[in-house]
């Protein structure tokens, strides 16, 4: 049985279950789920189940083979809940942290994730932030309040280096996109390997080790990494003050990868001359926290990748998945989440 | 005699005049020039030049062979004032309409401009306002303020088409960074024959009178076009009730391409949902005029193309112009002005 954990719009629970109709039953329960709040919302993660929708709940988790998604808050460990549960295809990317905490590390699970899906509507926020400071847009609103026609002289992004942490799906569609606008891009990697920039479609690689070299030469620094035990605290003040002077910080990976007291340093002293953050380490962003106030920083809620289009390609990457799976071709299912890289 | 008449910076200006300094002599008088506002200024039109610099000014007038720069204001015809002279290397790409004013259609003067020079900065603005649409980023400007954390579905930029009036070197620029956002990308061309689209680097070319097609198409309108008596005017009520509703329109090319009595109204009532525009019928935009008021209106004061390195790359392709000049290669001097098409 095949149990939809997530909102979801009723064409895409009809896609999912028409596909494999004569082999499968699918179950879709959104009387036992938060209301989505926006399309593409995959749960309030604040909602509960009262305990007769609980107690259904895990009636249909017992029976469950396939997820589509994690489901949220339960009280004992998911394979006891779910002893027949095999596979959970997740609406995110970054599920690593949240297997781990699972404690799923070591099961037979198999996890896919939509790592890709996100790429192209991330990678246009990375854009939209970096030209609207690069273009001044912020200050052009202004001055359009007071009907002020000042001509000025501005930077153009050609010729300026990118430089990406997790050339992955994300941040490899990042690097494409920079190169269309003429910049350099570099690009952090464990494999450094000859060959290796041409193949990431970037102009050059660095090490962990050279961190600090490729800080150093970026305009522009955008983190597109997963939390892993080796992005966690990343970047941190030393990084900060490694990086070239005025740079432009972009954050679409996760918010534990930075310090965020050092960031904040950075940014009032100028040295960062403007962040875009999608994402935190508290999230939702406390309402006490500084970055509100901050001219120089652009929040986005977490909301970089979602698009109205999302659900209808998490429903086709799942059927796709799903083929695979009942046809037993289970290294065909992608993109498979390596329980202990965490990506 | 060289003559520059368009600010410049000492070291552009050491560049010029020592790359054939056995051969030509190079004037540049900033004392008869108004200062420059802002890097790369190419002249404030409001200034002038009192009795005494006149004089001067019009002595060296007398003796130039070349130009950097039409020089503005003039009293008489400047071949009268300049009968010596045989080429203008102008700083701006849209100098047709000027050459037409000054009467020196059928004049044997030979006129480069900077088209191209401006292409990467444009482009940068035209995906700047875009993005700034299609992320939304004035609302999470506002809701930073307020410090709402409310997470959304928005829209990306894939799989929309973009249409481009005008497809020369910066509407080229445009649509090759529109395909990698992997838009569709469409352009009105005068050529449309078999293969047209490959050369210009778009998926799809529209005729003049297919314009309305293309058009409906459109969830992004860009005018990257010169004004020439083709497109003067092109885009009034009919085509603006043609756009696919909700379209971005954004103007990068010359503001008396358009009607914007119709742009005003389609964008009141919400057809056009964004405009983002650089350049207008009148500049600088009179204090009374209606466009500073509109919320869904982003204003440029024509400014979209000018970046700091500007001067720099106008002084390069003047020097290499040069060499071809003295050479007697004017068939390799580019990019020429068609006096005729006037672009």
């Amino acid at each position: 049985m095949v149990m939809l954990t997530s909102p979801l719009e009723p064409e895409h629970v009809e896609r999912i279950a028409g596909a494999f109709s004569d082999r499968i039953e699918v179950i879709f329960r959104p009387d036992l789920m938060p209301a989505p709040r926006y399309v593409a919302d995959h749960g309030d993660p604040s909602w509960r189940r009262n305990p007769a929708q609980e107690r259904e709940w895990h009636r249909l988790l017992g029976q469950a083979e396939v997820l589509l998604d994690f489901p949220q808050h339960e009280p004992r460990p998911l394979l006891e809940l779910a002893p027949r549960l095999r596979w959970v295809q997740t609406t995110s990317a970054g599920v690593g942290p949240l297997v781990q905490r699972l404690g799923l590390q070591d099961s037979y699970l198999i996890v896919t994730t939509s790592s890709g899906i996100h790429a192209q509507p991330l990678a246009d926020f990375v854009f939209a932030a970096l030209l609207f400071h690069t273009k001044e847009i912020g200050r052009l609103v202004e001055e359009q309040r007071t009907r002020q026609w000042n001509r000025f002289a501005g930077v153009e992004l050609a010729g300026q280096t990118m430089a990406i942490i997790g050339p992955g799906r994300i941040g490899r569609e990042v690097a494409r996109i920079a190169r269309a606008f003429r910049m350099r891009v570099a690009a952090l990697a464990r494999d450094c390997s000859p060959g290796r920039a041409e193949s990431l479609g970037v102009d050059q690689v660095y090490s962990r080790d050279e961190l600090h070299l490729m800080l150093a030469e970026a305009d522009c620094l955008v983190v597109c990494a997963p939390l892993t035990p080796e992005t966690e605290d990343l970047l941190g003040s030393d990084e900060f003050a490694a990086l070239k002077p005025g740079a432009v910080f972009v954050n679409i990976g996760r918010g534990a990868i930075v310090d965020e007291d050092a960031l904040l340093r950075s940014l009032r002293e100028g040295r960062i001359a403007f962040a875009a953050l999608d994402v935190f380490r508290e999230e939702p962003l406390p309402a006490d926290s500084p970055f509100w106030d901050m001219p120089n920083v652009l929040i986005n809620p977490h909301s970089a990748s979602t698009v109205a289009t999302e659900n209808a390609k998490i429903a086709e990457l799942f059927v796709r998945n799903l083929g695979h799976y009942l046809a037993g071709e289970v290294d065909q299912m992608s993109p498979l989440l390596d329980k202990h890289r965490l990506y």
